[in-house]
């Protein structure tokens, strides 16, 4: 769950990426990123999730190309690590958090239930950005898809659910979005409980989720947005295994770069 | 998520019980239910897990015997039934909820992001007991067991979460939890954010979860409280579909009537 934002402070930006962001030719979503970290910011990059060893540095170059004035890479492999009062001081330094992709469930178990992670939300609540691509989009609502089947029909049995970072409740985030046809699984995990508002990112893309919890879309893709709260049925609570799954009144938002969603009103504009 | 509790108040008692409580012979725990809900109290019984025309109409009986002075059955069957204000007003005069068994996620896909769910986070915040049984029991917390396969060993893909009520994110609940042998697909739920207390509550047992986030123990079972807070390790991350999967430093206390656990220390005695 998000830590409890204080009396007159803020909460920071929400950032999640749908992966595969330009790093080279017009690195736009990074840049924006850093930018919301404010004047030579110093950033913590977390690459937990992924298996290569070459991934630090390379975002340690990008962002400092781009006007950070620290890069720091927490490697944090072994959940011992995510106690360690060194790598919590390192994180509260930080003017901004920003997770690679690779494997979501690696970043669960080993930040979860750990100071490291309880920083992380604390971070956020104060007004720090944090922003994350691909596994580290995933990682970033309460209920985080872990992995799942391609699609564009829901099916029961078609998504694994796990407890994420819970930096925010209100949205539920896939990434990849349209490369890898993954509308089916985005729209199973709501059908569950449809609560909360489902994010599907394309990559090079990301969804700005404001302090005001207005989602702003950035990049050269489009964020697919579903609203489930005039879902009048869905079928899933009786479906038998993999079978497919009816669902009436879901509404559905495509926005590109400019286009703003409004998680209080569900309202989506231009 | 839970709702606010407002300076000067305290949410009410959370009360999952693992099924098949007693209702004949020495209804224990539903007795203690009621007697939490107050003097002469008014209780509000929510079937929609059931499929079972009668049972509402059961609870009714049970819950006058044991001293309730009015009971309403909330036949909630479709999602447009709970924006209904006649349905909100009868729950906002109730002085606890009682919600049946049968299958959590028709609970969680007609009450999930309607106002009854949100009334009912409210009136838990405000102090009312929320009690449920077997699928009652399953969507109270944040994140919800919603199926999964019997054994004790865990395994990859072992178990369904699927968002729950959310009327606390600390604990993950399992039910008829010796006899259906269910430990493995707990620890499975657990190894994925090794954040919150497992508990396995049996059949006829109930973890009453007090305002001050201290269980206790009540009926003729144990309750199984599972705390990964020291793990070190997992291979569930890497883990192939179907394989077992490691878990180092879990920390397991068996409790019966009387038992206590102490969700904020971490800690359990008699």
């Amino acid at each position: 769950m998000p830590a409890v934002v204080e009396t007159g402070r803020q909460r920071g930006i929400i950032m999640p990426i749908g992966g595969a962001e330009d790093k080279i030719r017009e690195p736009r979503v990074l840049k924006r990123f850093v930018g919301l970290c404010g004047q030579n910011p110093r950033i913590v990059v977390i690459p937990t999730a992924s298996s290569r060893k070459d991934i630090g540095s390379e975002y340690t170059k990008l962002f400092s190309e781009l006007g950070a004035a620290n890069v720091d890479v927490l490697n944090l492999i072994e959940r011992e690590q995510c106690f360690d009062e060194r790598v919590i001081d390192l994180l509260n330094a930080a003017d901004g958090v920003f997770m690679t992709g690779g494997k979501q469930m690696r970043l669960s178990t080993t930040l979860g239930g750990t100071p490291v992670a309880k920083v992380l939300r604390r971070l956020n609540a104060d007004g720090k950005p944090v922003a994350g691509t691909s596994a580290g989009a995933a990682i970033i609502p309460e209920h985080m898809i872990a992995s799942g089947d391609e699609g564009a029909t829901p099916h029961e049995g078609m998504v694994t659910l796990a407890p994420g970072l819970g930096f925010t409740n209100k949205v539920m985030v896939d990434q990849h979005f349209r490369q890898r046809d993954r509308i089916g699984r985005l729209i199973t995990a709501l059908a569950y409980n449809p609560f909360a508002v489902g994010l599907g990112i394309d990559e090079d893309t990301a969804a700005i989720i404001h302090s005001d919890n207005v989602i702003e879309v950035i990049g050269s893709g489009a964020v697919t947005i579903v609203d489930p709260s005039q879902l009048t049925h869905t079928s899933i609570d009786e479906a038998e295994r993999g079978a497919p799954v009816s669902m009436i009144n879901l509404r559905v938002h495509i926005l590109v770069e400019g286009g703003r969603f409004d998680l209080e009103r569900r309202a989506a504009r231009l």
